[in-house]
């Protein structure tokens, strides 16, 4: 690995402390960080060295998944530096700059730079001129950005907000993080298939019956009520972590697993995707919001009483969709898709159901499908659902499931993966610009009929698995929602 | 259930002991049994009821996988009468009919008559002349016969066996126990390729690369030397219980599973099989022999040192081959058996290993190919091993085994689903003559290369997996036993 200087933007927020630092602190004591590295935390206020280390140190013991070890903690944190930064004042950069110099000059590191955007999309542009015009990006070295989502509010904005970062950094510079991509299970499932050739076989319309993306959440709108009410789960959910998940489990890997190949592959099932057109919308598409009910035998307000959020508000906090792939390996495969707030039950799961052509048979009526279950989250593991036989039911077909989860304690997070390919120069978990922008292409006319209210926005009771309107979806070709 | 008298042949023997007693209490308690039935009991001595009723009950005390209900015992022995039988003497069968239809009109039986020849098949042929000529098979009920192995000593001596018993019993009125068929990990191989569509698919030429069925025990002759160095393993496992397992594993079911279409594919297998000429046996038939070794820490003699085992034996005490099945399912797949005493552990398994295209992608070349593991005894399960990434160790891929078995306490035991199934005139799980035919067929040449000593007989250590002649058989193809 090469040496580098890890230059952060909001070090101070949030997902610093929750996620960057444990993931840092992590990858060091796993020998998976540079011999020598420089972390720069920026920020508005006005810290010491010594309070941010303090800050970092907190960080860790609260959030790290592993325990702190002080003798360890000590050396990681002689890496960290603090640097009062304006983002939006240039001046400030050319003593960022020299701040970063000076750092390379005394650990004797390559000039090579990551820029972590974990600020406002709306610095993007202000952040990204100003690390131009301050020569810090013109390095001898490598320079690399890690942003962030939001891309952008809608396909224009994404387009716009792309076309500013590209003029200073190159594609291949751009380490988009959906953290979903991070996840141990959805770098699984290219792999799962990938290296058995008994899935391998199956992975394909002759013995699929149709694939289901489930990301449910317990908790409402928390804090987020302002923010999420503009965008709802079409765009928190669907535009970026959904059909993510639908191109790791449509594509097909025609060799080896590497960036090039994986996007290439991803790229073209959404390219494949057929698109919706307004008229279709409300044919495909269902639009949810929660009302009030029991979860955890609590009492849940409905969307409309939280608060920050207009009792108007149109917004869905629910969506359900069926998709479906024109090419050759899944042409006829219906792909259904459900997210959404106040749900029954927290699960991140992708469901394959194979083919049933014994259930024409009588005797097989009531025999289960076979199912490949692949739980992302919480629950981290591959299940294949198979039927065998009951010795102590005389006999009686039954399915079980087969579990091959591996002991699931200590799993890295998605942030430690995703740091570690970003330094390493690996993007074959970060977000294409291809792939962005053609989600943003497929979910655009559904944002514009809910721009419009032509959808009907169906009320789902909190604690429910969503409305009825989302079983009806899938009813319609037999199936139903595993 | 029909009521029915169940007659014993061999009821003072250790079979009845271990085997039938347990059974038949076992099915009692599980309400397997007709509500009314009559046990009687055949042999030499001169029991009283009480005497019998005491030895069945001290049997079961000592084999049933289950604990005594003293209650359900007192009823269940209700049923169970002596009565003494010199079975060659015709007189004596006069009378037995006569007990038999007085037990009838007690107990208030249709006159559905069990008979189970627990006894040497030396005796089968008088027994069956006996039970013509005293009208006791003349039953406006059913009649059934139960017959144990072995069929023969080769093709010759089993037609003729079966032509005897036909002049009395009908196809279909006779029961062959071949024990493995009743094992309940057997059982459930057909149906887990029959109601699994993802198995179902995978299970041919295109997919599989071979096959392997394993049968290893520990022990060596025991009490059995001067009969086992007449048979050797050939006749003892391969004619019988390992062809059945082949045919179990190669049939393909083409709709519902019953005794008709099972015993059609399994005897389509047996015609498929590729038959052995004289010549081709060193080729494809490894003969082996004990030698000394040490298992468990203990010295063990060789075969020839054995107790009532010649020293110059050259008796065959392990068997591996390569066969191949030449149909459209299976062409060019070999499938590799191998059977022995005195091996390094007890296990009886069949492995399905699957074709692994990926090898030959240099990424993937240390990858473990896909297999389909059923444990039939002592372990008794189905395990399937894929690949999947390790996200402790660098995601690297390894294999992981996925375990189906169920709560495996408490199976039913091979004895109480064949006697089950009997009573209810079930003979999917029964030899056909056919296939014990064709297996006889199949290994006659073997038998007489064996006979000439005209194949070489390897010595493998005790505690071994066999010879190197065994490894040797199965590398020419590039693969190893697993």
């Amino acid at each position: 690995m090469d040496s580098m200087s890890f230059i952060l933007f909001g070090s101070t927020g949030d997902l610093a402390k929750r996620k960057i630092y444990p993931a840092l602190y992590n990858l060091f004591l796993d020998h998976s960080m540079p011999e020598s590295f420089s972390v720069i935390g920026l920020g508005r206020r006005n810290w010491s060295n010594e309070e941010f280390q303090r800050n970092v140190e907190d960080a860790i013991q609260t959030f790290s998944r592993t325990p702190v070890d002080e003798d360890a903690m000590d050396l990681f944190l002689q890496s960290f530096r603090y640097h009062s930064l304006d983002v939006t004042d240039s001046q400030g950069y050319e003593q960022l700059y020299q701040f970063v110099r000076q750092r390379e000059a005394e650990l004797n590191l390559s000039e090579n730079r990551m820029f972590y955007l974990s600020v406002s999309p709306k610095l993007f542009d202000v952040i990204n001129s100003n690390l131009k015009q301050s020569g810090l990006i013109d390095t001898a070295g490598w320079k690399r950005l890690i942003i962030e989502k939001p891309f952008g509010h809608d396909l224009e904005t994404a387009r716009e907000l792309n076309k500013k970062i590209s003029t200073v950094f190159d594609e291949k510079e751009i380490y988009r993080i959906d953290h979903y991509l991070g996840k141990p299970m959805v770098q699984n499932i290219e792999a799962l298939e990938h290296s058995n050739p008994v899935l391998q076989a199956l992975w394909n319309k002759e013995y699929i019956a149709n694939m289901q993306i489930t990301a449910s959440e317990i908790v409402g709108v928390e804090e987020r009520a302002g923010y999420y009410d503009k965008v709802g789960a079409i765009r928190d959910m669907v535009q970026n972590h959904i059909l993510q998940l639908l191109m790791m489990t449509a594509m097909h890997l025609p060799y080896e697993i590497n960036a090039e190949n994986v996007r290439r592959e991803k790229k073209k099932v959404m390219e494949s995707l057929r698109p919706l057109t307004k008229d279709d919308v409300n044919q495909d598409v269902v639009r949810g919001q929660y009302g009030p009910g029991i979860i955890n035998d609590e009492h849940i307000q409905g969307y409309t009483d939280e608060e920050g959020i207009e009792s108007s508000s149109r917004n869905d906090t629910f969506i359900a969709a069926r998709l479906r792939i024109d090419n050759d390996f899944w042409k006829g495969v219906p792909f259904y898709i459900r997210t959404g707030k106040r749900m029954e039950e927290k699960s991140t799961r992708i469901v394959i159901e194979f083919k049933s052509p014994h259930r024409q048979r009588a005797e097989y009526e009531e025999l289960a499908p076979n199912l490949l279950i692949i739980e992302i989250s919480p629950n981290k593991g591959v299940t294949l659902q198979l039927n065998s036989k009951n010795s102590l039911n005389n006999g009686k077909l039954e399915p079980v499931h087969i579990n091959f989860s591996r002991d699931q304690k200590d799993l890295p997070e998605a942030y430690e993966l995703l740091i570690a390919d970003a330094i390493r120069g690996d993007q074959t978990y970060f977000a294409h610009w291809d792939e962005v922008e053609l989600s943003w292409k497929w979910v655009q006319p559904i944002l514009e009929v809910f721009e419009e209210d032509n959808a009907p926005l169906h009320l789902y009771e909190s604690g429910s698995m969503g409305p009825k309107a989302s079983d009806q979806l899938i009813n319609e070709q037999g199936f139903h929602w595993w």
